[in-house]
């Protein structure tokens, strides 16, 4: 069975650029923030809290694929429902949809792979397996 | 009476730094969401509402004055504190605490004024007197 | 014949997240950034003084597909190459591809439409035709 | 002698708010890659260079107190004077002015702190006395 978490986004006045719009990128950040919110809520501590044990930094984007419909302002409260629509070996896809109460305001994928730290001295990253016991947290 | 308002806020990976913590302008961006949900809780509409009777576009910062005690980090939820401390013929000064539960995390007063743009189709801006009907609504 | 463009970043420490890395919603603002640019630098004036003649507000997006190959950091110097890749009758598809030297970091697709806002007293957008006049300036 | 470093700037879409104008959070940005870059032009390698030798992991913000003077728009060339103003035994205080062409639009001052990280495993920061090396190269 499927998880669909929710994530709740209040836009701000500086999010939105001179159209008096939310500058689209913004939506990305939401989105991101729904990826680790839902990771949480599925039973898995923040990375931070799991580097030392697992030297785990993070799951960072191969790719996103975003679509937008209806644009939203500030004041506004928007709610995003996250999925995970598969698995790979290493990689995982996330589904991100953006409401305003029953109007989905945009919607994206995400394609993104589990990276560690192996030397907490070193900047090198390197891809793993995804981890069998967060694939089982989240199902 | 002062009224004092609550904003809240939730920390976002991407409002971090390298260093882990939050990059501390969002702390700014979230004092001027809480000053525009200040006058909201007052009771004025946004801005972008007043726009055709009042010509009113917003009240930008002459000046800001932070102070950052603790740090924060993704994940976690903030309260702001909001207040007006001061008002003045044309500006006006909010305070606003930060706080994570009791922790005060960083304070800062923004000294604001109130514009218009006399012509919808021009650039020009023009700062005016505080408006009485908004200072009434806030007191 | 294309034009392509470039357009000059200078990573900031706070455009990096805890991974130490470029918080890739940035990305999308230097695109978008580079999109303004492209324009620019065809011979076409910003959005804001074309109003009063046109009520051209923007080129919103409807669709972004972007690929992250190798991440950059703080300190360093990036090129955007854009240009457009086809026109429809409203909508034309900007590449954005971003260069660390030699090196291909990142590269995308956006999809954008020519919007106006009819009435400046309102909040109504209406999306219009591809201005042949622009798409002269662009080719 | 006091150095006075020079950073450039380039006002993006995405950087303006409703209004129009740059929205003000970004000229704290633009001032901390600043003072990154006074520190880089002074002769004193990126943070994350000096992190394995010194545990340096920064030089996070005590206060900033910033004035407002003049407005600026996407388009637009900025560029940042930066001297530091005062040496404390641990803190510093840095002195940002950001013009547009002869015209001063905004400028402010930040306190900070050298701090490092001393167990690479761990989240605790320790500020520390200003490092001798790092006060030589800046004057």
């Amino acid at each position: 069975m499927t998880q669909v978490t929710q994530y709740h986004v209040n836009v701000m006045f500086g999010d939105c650029d001179p159209a008096g719009i939310v500058f689209f990128p913004n939506f990305s950040k939401w989105m991101d923030a729904a990826s680790h919110h839902y990771f949480h809520a599925c039973g898995v501590p923040p990375w931070r809290e799991l580097y030392n044990e697992t030297r785990l930094i993070g799951t960072p984007l191969l790719e996103i694929h975003t679509k937008f419909y209806v644009s939203a302002t500030y004041g506004q409260s928007l709610v995003i429902h996250t999925q995970i629509t598969s698995w790979g070996r290493k990689t995982f896809e996330q589904l991100h949809q953006v409401y305003r109460g029953d109007t989905l305001l945009c919607e994206g994928t995400e394609t993104r792979i589990f990276v560690i730290r192996p030397n907490p001295n070193g900047d090198e990253i390197q891809s793993i397996a995804v981890p069998q016991w967060i694939k089982d947290k989240c199902q």
